[in-house]
């Protein structure tokens, strides 16, 4: 039978041009590699990474925050309903074998923590890094492009 | 673009033999109907309701309770890690346009509640009826067939 | 040091004067017994089996759907913001050592569910009752009167 | 009636002796100002503070992420049942008006997103720091000490 392989987007419901270019060229990329592009189903990053997606015949899934399917964007074939708002920051983050961070504000941040906290890659675009107590905090992996950011999470996803 | 139709299939994790079967059934109709089956990912009625599915080239997707996908019966295709327990049946019962029940026990029956809280159809097999202060609640639509509790979940989808 | 003695009341948003009368009594008997009362933190039975407990000067904790403790009612003195919406019942159901039942809809259900699937002792008044494929279920224990329904809570309250 | 003043204390369940003093200092300090010490219930950090508040005779809640009281360290005096995983944690950083971080890994780092996503003040012992496309982001506050830590949590408490 075999699973399908779930790469997760992350970013924020509001993006700039350029964060919106590299989110749908990512989706494009993953659907060309095969793999179900997995996101908070909403606008921004979300939208653009499904856009691109479905534009070379992927399959995407929306991990939606409301009771209803109809806040998904236009994009997601697959809305799954959780009515347990940024509470599904957590699914998101869980269910990819991989996650690709374009940008991104807080929302974006608790999903990187949750990835990095079950053991997910998470490769980044522009977004997020950390330190602690003063020391940096190497486990955000930076990519270039969308297509290095990509190639990075297919060659990186957990088993 | 169009979004999938989700059909939630629920039901115990342990089944006797003929809810098996008619879990099974449900799942290979859905698959010809073209619907895709969502369910808890689990043994049971979910595992025979995704057999049935996969038998039929059908998509499958599962809501994982914890925070790995080794868990999922071998006929998910598509596993969704929440990580959240048994809060995850919220998101089984809302995902669905409709829900079939076969059997089943208590949380079965929290997945049933949900779905009526959000106005969902629930399809009965052999399953709950409710009564409130003495009132029989006829929300369960009982059917006398997997062909039949199909047929009436598809006809009944929320929109 | 010792944990609190932790008792749910739940009921629906919406109730009969009845409903409430019983509710507020519920409250006011559980505070002079010392249990704390758990609930929704929302109005209807929520409300009044908190300004009961209250106004016998018992501590009383809502667990909040939204992401605000302002949706709370005006009794309740611990909010605890859970922003996952209903998914919050299971919260609500799980973390009494026994569930009380005022009335109640399909939400109330859903804690019902979650209690016994956890093994956590449900006493109803005039609430719902359950048959499962036509055999009754007695899981949950009808009480007579308000002080009849914490009589059995405080008896029966799980380990 | 007034609601009681909530604060979370947040941190690793695994912490350094020097993590673990700050963090009992914090909670003896929150106890004699008369706040209610809200955490994620288990070890480390956790314990800690609870042990710090309960010295004080303060209130001490625990959002528990398993199915059973039975986890919780022995200062909590209020325990949470969420069987919800670490999805608990968007509850530990919602529910407090303001957080004070001690030390932490990535599940602390959830809830310092969540708690900023949510308009939260969080205050910092020791703990991440954070930039975003390159550019330092300074919402988390640092504090020299855990009397310092208190009195900015209290002096910027959310509303």
């Amino acid at each position: 039978m075999g699973k399908e392989l779930l790469i997760s987007v992350i970013g924020g419901s509001e993006c700039s041009d350029e964060e919106a270019q590299a989110a749908e060229e990512v989706g494009r990329e993953l659907a060309r590699r095969g793999a179900i592009l997995i996101c908070g189903g909403l606008e921004g990053v979300m939208e653009a990474a499904c856009r691109g997606a479905a534009s070379e015949g992927g399959t995407t899934i929306g991990i939606l925050p409301g009771d209803s399917a109809k806040a998904a964007n236009r994009y997601v074939k697959i809305p799954i309903i959780t009515g347990m708002g940024y509470g599904r920051n957590a699914i998101v983050a869980k269910s990819g074998r991989a996650v690709i961070a374009v940008g991104g504000s807080y929302g974006t941040l608790s999903e990187i923590a949750y990835a990095l906290q079950n053991g997910i890659p998470v490769i980044g675009l522009n977004t997020w890094s950390l330190s602690r107590a003063g020391v940096e905090d190497g486990s955000i992996i930076e990519a270039q492009s969308p297509a290095e950011a990509v190639e990075k999470a297919l060659a990186l996803a957990k088993a």
